[in-house]
């Protein structure tokens, strides 16, 4: 296949801005390339080789003219080619890693660049497979990585959660589809002790937040016995399982109907109705009106949507996290525990550390940090991407 | 008890440092304290009220003029009278708090200022219970905080490990004692599935490392069917967890004869003699031959000593990290696991992982971090210290 290879298009990067890329990051920005003219005609998401100024060739990507990050590494083999081939190969390994780590087939099978797919998300429940295309590149080569996905996985359905807002900055457009099989209801995630249910064509991403695993767990752990608050609770995924280790009482609060009644069919599933109720509200007022009645809890659960969506937000955002943690420290019973995450990749671990602490002393309450807890095993993180890590969380007991 | 109280030497800020006291933190460093006559004049450790250059009190606290934390805060209540009820109220709240963590009593109790005990720490072994003293102010409070130890737990042993290098820099000597009880041998250590054993009188620290609960767990979870090879074994912490959720060889190399044979015991006691093997070694040594030789491991297990002991250590312990990177990498067996370990507290997070990586680089291989890990929940973080961070793993699978 050197033939192909040969044929590939050339992409320089300016002088002096390849010691990034040469220690082992796999992006190039838009303003470290060299935009020549026949580089500017380049069809966005076309594969290219990427080479330093004075021509050593630094591996074969993705390039976007149009976007921000330009350049993808997807190999830094210069001769690699990128077929259905490469792509099984790529996917027998992230399939072996998930197996070592899970019993059951449900998880984040695909996580972008960190195993080794540049813009594509792939979330396994069973037979069903949920995946985000992000890239320009990534929806042209759709034909080798599906061949791939058949040849490794075979899954009997393939849903394509192609609406997310990382689509816009490649120019795709946003759309959701059914691309083989058919998606007759909510489909079952089955997660240590607890089966939830994943509306995967209407929920948020890909339906299911297989990140916050170990987090759940976590939770859960110290839950026996506890009220239990958990404002955010999307479909019931950190009340359940509380609840199922011995949580006293869990009420859920969301602002989706969506995820509530996902909530509620997953707690008859798991035979805790009786201690889980959910309803429908927003979660800085449910925490409010809790303030006012005086009604505490063992254990408050706040696990957010991102708060801060570009960096232009992250004042705000930070500020958005501290009164959380302030109306959410207020409402924990003395000795009870606060679960606060931030999914906000602007967001970085130790400002967000540092605004939970002060909503804690605005609350006129102390306490300590048992656990600094990140996304669970099946997202795992590129070596030289650091800045791909987004979920951070908390646990404090408040005294 | 304002009568004490207000018999407390005052000790005041320079003008403009109470900014970081001001918002949580709890230490004052020796120039920002005004050090008039009197104030040099305190005995080490003595209890004072600090106030804030204009008089306005801010709590009380232990002073030392000799150490560089001169001043740590024990109470923000400038009336707070520093005594066995003080300490045993504390206690309580730990022990409620570790309780609720862990079934067996068999865990760090106080865990320092995230405990409300600045300078002291206490492992729990059952009804043995091993302290550091590591400040004069704990070393002169001892009676009052010994009546809250009886009255709270009641031990039958108690140890002072009072040999650290921190009771260098209060000005305090270097000892072993037994206080209380008698020791007559290693005691037993319950964690998960395994039982250890420890040295609480010559083994290093208290004799076991609580911290890496966690992560032994997590090792352990993907040592399945795997060869297992522990440098810096000590005791058989990681080994033998491995051991018992099915490893089929462990191997432990460690430089202390001591941890060796409470490693070989504790094989003995856990019925995995036969798949674990310890043997006395420099771990870089064996790493190295085990690069020449050939021979490969699934899982990798690098938990060394602090290598950057003080800030002008880091250049040399950061090296120190990427070799142990390259040697450990290069002995993983493709798809297979690298844990890798620092409790340096000059070292942050994000430096050693870019070492790390840069380890893994050198080696010419590849690979993901699965999980980024920390010190377990009975090593609590004070909320406003995120300086007291040491421990960081990275969990990560090689190509």
């Amino acid at each position: 296949m050197t033939g192909d290879s040969g044929a590939m298009p050339r992409v320089f990067l300016r002088p002096g801005n390849d010691q990034r890329i040469s220690r082992g990051h796999p992006w190039a920005y838009s303003n470290e390339i060299r935009l020549d003219p026949a580089t500017k005609e380049l069809a966005p998401g076309a594969l290219v080789r990427l080479h330093r100024a004075d021509g050593k060739p630094l591996g074969v990507g993705s390039f976007n003219p149009h976007a921000l990050i330009a350049f993808r590494l997807f190999d830094p083999d210069p001769d690699a080619v990128v077929d259905a081939d490469f792509f099984a190969a790529r996917l027998h390994r992230a399939l072996a890693s998930r197996q070592r780590l899970f019993a059951v087939p449900y998880y984040r099978l695909l996580h972008a660049e960190a195993d080794g797919f540049p813009g594509l998300i792939a979330d396994r429940f069973g037979d069903t497979m949920v995946l985000q295309v992000n890239t320009a590149a990534m929806e042209g080569l759709a034909p080798a990585w599906s061949a791939a996905l058949e040849a490794v996985v075979a899954p009997a359905v393939i849903v394509l959660r192609n609406d997310t807002a990382m689509r816009l900055s490649e120019r795709l457009t946003q759309e959701v589809s059914v691309e083989k099989g058919e998606v007759t209801g909510p489909v079952k995630v089955c997660e240590g002790a607890a089966v939830y249910l994943a509306d995967v064509v209407a929920g948020q991403k890909t339906g299911w937040f297989y990140d916050q695993r170990d987090n759940r767990a976590a939770v859960a752990a110290v839950s026996a016995g506890a009220r239990v608050l958990d404002v955010f609770c999307h479909s019931g995924g950190f009340a359940i399982a509380a609840a199922l280790q011995g949580a006293r009482t869990c009420v859920g609060v969301d602002s989706s109907e969506l995820a509530l009644g996902l909530a509620q069919q997953a707690a008859a599933a798991n035979a805790v109705s009786e201690r889980c109720s959910f309803r429908r509200g927003d979660a800085f007022d449910a925490l409010t009106e809790y303030v006012s009645s005086g009604e505490r809890f063992d254990v408050v659960i706040c696990d957010p949507p991102a708060f801060v969506k570009s960096r232009k937000d992250l004042a705000t955002g930070l500020r958005g996290y501290r009164k959380l943690a302030r109306l959410a420290a207020t409402v924990v019973a003395p000795g009870g525990m606060l679960f606060v995450a931030s999914c906000s990749h602007n967001v970085e671990a130790a400002p967000f550390a540092i605004e939970v602490a002060r909503g804690i002393d605005a609350a006129g309450r102390s306490g300590r940090i048992l656990r600094e807890g990140g996304a669970a095993a099946d997202h795992p993180r590129h070596l030289h991407l650091p800045e791909s890590t987004y979920l951070k969380s908390l646990l404090i007991q408040i005294d």
